[in-house]
């Protein structure tokens, strides 16, 4: 039987990517164990592809008053606004690891406002989810709401452009119809084994 | 009087910022007489800034089925129903000098279905609003709207991305309240005087 | 070349308008240098442009505590509000001039909430968009928030009527599509020179 | 007990008013046997009173392709649509007797889709809802589907217009909180027995 | 004539239904005089008809901190904003009769924000429009809000479970095209003579 | 540590219960090896109860039209229309097992429009989202779409009066904040070994 198609769009072989794709797509498939779809249907489009992970790394690698669970919270929540299918599932499990919580990724998915978090990363989130759905209507009392749980400006950049950058992402990935990788479907609900 | 603020972040001099962006917004400057302040103020995070320029020039600077002036129609559009001002404003400007057409910006940002467009381009901005507003609903069905205007799949990547690149665009400008600059209301309004 | 048509619907010559009506659309052009398409193309049906015209001076040229620059805001955000491009065009032109200010207008038909205005005018608008968008839930409460700027009961009136006159007029104009002079797009946008 | 107010202005008493406003108020009084709440609270301001019912009269009572009771449809479903208690209850008490039904009035203000209504009434309620509520996105196959059912264009100007006027009226209505006379309530239900 | 049918599918005659069903079919018409449709048409699902029915009379007839009117005035709220004419109608009737007011149905049907009653249970169609209309967005603070003007939450699960259940019933009522008794349209208008 | 509270009504002792409810409770948990949640925390209200699963039984345990999996697949796309955790999360976990795949569930709760199911099971889905989301708009036509895939008139009610049922328990659980078991989360995500 065919396996479902992962994108709208033809999906590269690794051989005739450029040689830096490729590398990080390797390098991707060594650390995971498989490649994630995003980066094989992007690489449809090897320049979009680089200002795509250059960006993603920008927000999600570099130094942040956030930890790397909270920003996957970010986007879990935001992705589940846009009814993104490959976003939740792929960074719901990669939520489910950092947070080390096999719950919350599917309850940030569904309704934040009852997920298994801090009051703060519930501000967080509902600043977030402005960002993603009705961004015309912040005001400064929105960054106050954010100041009185104890986040910087500069979060509340992290905050904003994390949501800014999934916006597009889901977008990209309804538009191609992405499909998540099975893989993820699991990973960080059970406990490993040693 | 102190001129308004053009975000809610710290604006750097151009003296304190890495060479190669700073080479880059000198660049600007020089070919439009002054540096459009989506430049200047995304700067405070350089990393975030190469990628974000990096990203829009590999949409709109590429070869393409689409002409330049389209592209911008699709930015004009879909930050009309995004409500950002400053790409309305600035892209909005570009679009009119692109088209050499003073109205069309103003049609296009309030109701592309009665701007002075080709069909073609009326299916177009269709297609890039579902993307920009209701991206889980686009099926295949949409594709085939496109192709009966002669769009090849890769002219419906072009469209949607660059609706999805502005989905991005639009939350930072409202997230860090980006203020157009001025000359940007006025450009392409008035036919140059030889 | 056919110019593009104003309306979806006869424009009547003038020398077949009723005296007064023709009288009334001179005066306009006596003193604007052009007749602005809503005079020539609601004058298709004359008992309904004597009420409508006759409604709109008793809200538009009465004495009132609001300025003509205010109320001239109020067309354009709650035209914005309704994508209707010949108010957003026509009345943003219109509050340029009064307001003297080249930039309000665009800002105020994208976003009130980023515009360029005092915080008792954010207050008024604020009120007209929600008589504009959801004036079932108005309640003594809007009338408060409008009184602790200083607005009476009669101003409250004022800014309410004007957003419901311009429900109207948004949807004569979005009915017979209407189109914007040319004239109206670049007034108010460059300090005359003597 | 004090009766309810029935406007959040000030009712002015019928000595106090202009004698056109008086007469025309009284020559209501006249016919129904009752002032209904309209005509008194909107008194309140003469020169939009005279507006307002020139309007009305210029939609309402002139020769038309459409019947009273049609036009009076229009009322009772885009008064549903936005929620004004006033429009629903007096104009659904107009609609029952024009109609000579006691039931088209409840079931076109909240569903027309339901109504004991011809298709060409159901056709001409969908322009009408759609004029009342998404103004924008009307196209030529708006008018395409009402000629498909007899329409003509002029027929189209008086749905597109009286759905128009109400949004008005309903915007204003609930602005001032006007309260519907107790009679609008049960008029038209019971067969008037001779 | 043919009288319009009352469901879009077949109405079971009172002989061929199961006894229990039957019966308590019978007693409703002895008492009411009539058989209100929703009683005939869902007994064509016999079984869902018993759950249907102990349902509503778990909430609707038993001991509880809402007196009966107030229990009716959620229905007619809630049908309100889902649009189901069965239910405004229907339950209209049985809120007029139980609040001895011939104005509060419709006022509420329409907007409970300006019906004639009191802050209380202003209070409580806050709360049950909100779970009527955006559940997943409930919080303690609702539940506060309540409190404060003395509901329990025992009473806040009736309010909550009224709603709930109704936005069920009017999902079937406008599924299967169910027609309100003519009876209902006056009943509780007039008063009774005697 | 205190374990998360699964509902925000005191949650019964089984031997506290009435005995049908009992019984019933307890064989669910001899067969699924937990009790979920919704039995324990809707026994708070023992009438409701049994009307509750009186109706879940009628419709989900009948003979049917459809299979058992793709009456899940209903309850989980309405449910996540509905942001209802509890149901996605549980009834999801029934999918699973029911249509022996790891993937719909979340596929569906989604989009149903991506998910790995039959042209005939996306007609099905698209008909029980209008039920849950848009219930006066169904027309006629919308049978007519059902019909053309070979569902019957008595399949329709079944389709409708799932989704309807879910619309009050939807609201339900968001009303009382129910909580998924831990259990469900992983149900019917890896293949049994044997």
């Amino acid at each position: 039987m065919t396996p479902p198609a992962i994108s709208r769009y033809p999906v590269p072989a690794l051989a005739e990517l450029p040689e830096d794709i490729r590398a990080r797509i390797l390098a991707v498939q060594e650390k995971a164990g498989f490649i994630p779809n995003v980066f094989i249907t992007l690489a449809h489009r090897p320049a979009e592809f680089r200002a795509f992970f250059a960006y993603h790394d920008a927000l999600m690698e570099k130094e942040s008053g956030l930890s790397k669970a909270e920003r996957e919270m970010i986007v879990v929540a935001t992705s589940g606004a846009n009814d993104c299918l490959y976003c939740i599932v792929a960074h719901g499990a990669i939520l489910r690891i950092y947070a080390k919580n096999p719950l919350v990724a599917d309850q940030v998915a569904v309704n934040h406002r009852k997920a298994d978090i801090t009051p703060r990363q519930r501000a967080m989130l509902d600043f977030a989810m402005k960002v993603a759905v009705d961004s015309p209507s912040i005001t400064d009392l929105d960054f106050a709401a954010l100041a009185a749980h104890g986040f910087s400006a500069e979060d509340a950049w992290d905050i904003g452009a994390i949501a800014a950058f999934f916006a597009l992402s889901n977008r990209m990935a309804n538009l191609i119809a992405m499909r998540p990788n099975e893989e993820f479907f699991l990973m960080g609900r059970v406990p490993r084994v040693k």
